[in-house]
């Protein structure tokens, strides 16, 4: 009740802020879905991460950071394997479950956040200081820029990507 | 003072909003610099545009947007000339003024927006419906992507980039 009144003032609601990050994951989606499968894991330009390495990261992330922006505690309880060092799954399909599973995860654990929790210093994945609003902005901007460089990748390959501005 | 007031009890501020932004726009700064002076307006990898095209793209679209944000009348005054169809100039060092007026354009207008503005609908540019905050993240998240899209042009070159993380 609290936000709900809170956000009635402010500049961008917490709703908001959550609309936002998974309009840019519904993009991020079918940027996984344009690649063909072998490419998703194999192609890069310039020497880079392919884009299947590139979505682990965004995931590897999301799944942490979501439950460090939430309780404090920057891990999935139970599931230790959900850290930076993940390699991808071997097929599409199944990174494309692990996507859904995290677009589900950030949805239940939303709610648990606070204005007042988004305006307190923090220590993310227990080595970057910063606010949770500055957090939740780094999450955001490293999708948007690693799926930027798959926008390029998928040039490359002569593969038309989805429109940047739709977000459905 | 009402702002002032409001930025208390709010998610996230309107001078976090400002700072957000313009930490992107320091670190696009530094990747504009990174590059060879030939390749800024040249290089592109899968028939993309070169990054200086990209930047004006931001720099047309900060301008008259920030103005559109500021006062709902989505062009520079007097300056008709500052729209998606302006070409970069010739030179690096002029890109970069370009730029750096850009700056100080917004820290300029940016004091005139309230909270109830950020959440009024508005047709930005006179073409695309949304609230002024929607808008607002339209245009940090276009730089983003495009700023990212230079990585990829840089890596290809042999060139390392900026730290993305590093916003200062």
């Amino acid at each position: 009740m609290k936000n709900e009144t809170v956000s009635e003032e402010t500049a961008i609601d917490l709703k908001t802020l959550l609309d936002h990050w998974q309009e840019h994951r519904r993009l991020t989606r079918r940027v996984i879905e344009a690649y063909p499968e072998d490419k998703l894991f194999t192609f890069s330009v310039g020497g880079m991460r392919p884009f299947a390495q590139l979505v682990m990261e965004m995931i590897t992330i999301a799944q942490p950071g979501i439950y460090g922006m939430a309780t404090g505690s920057w891990s999935v309880p139970g599931r230790p394997e959900i850290n930076f060092m993940l390699q991808p799954p071997a097929t599409k399909a199944e990174l494309l479950a692990f996507w859904d599973e995290t677009t589900d995860v950030i949805n239940q654990l939303w709610p648990r956040i606070s204005v007042a929790r988004m305006r307190q210093a923090d220590k993310a994945f227990g080595q970057f200081d910063g606010t949770i609003t500055w957090h939740y902005f780094y999450f955001v901007d490293n999708e948007i820029h690693h799926r930027a460089q798959a926008y390029v990748y998928l040039r490359a390959l002569g593969i038309e990507p989805p429109a940047f501005w739709d977000r459905h």
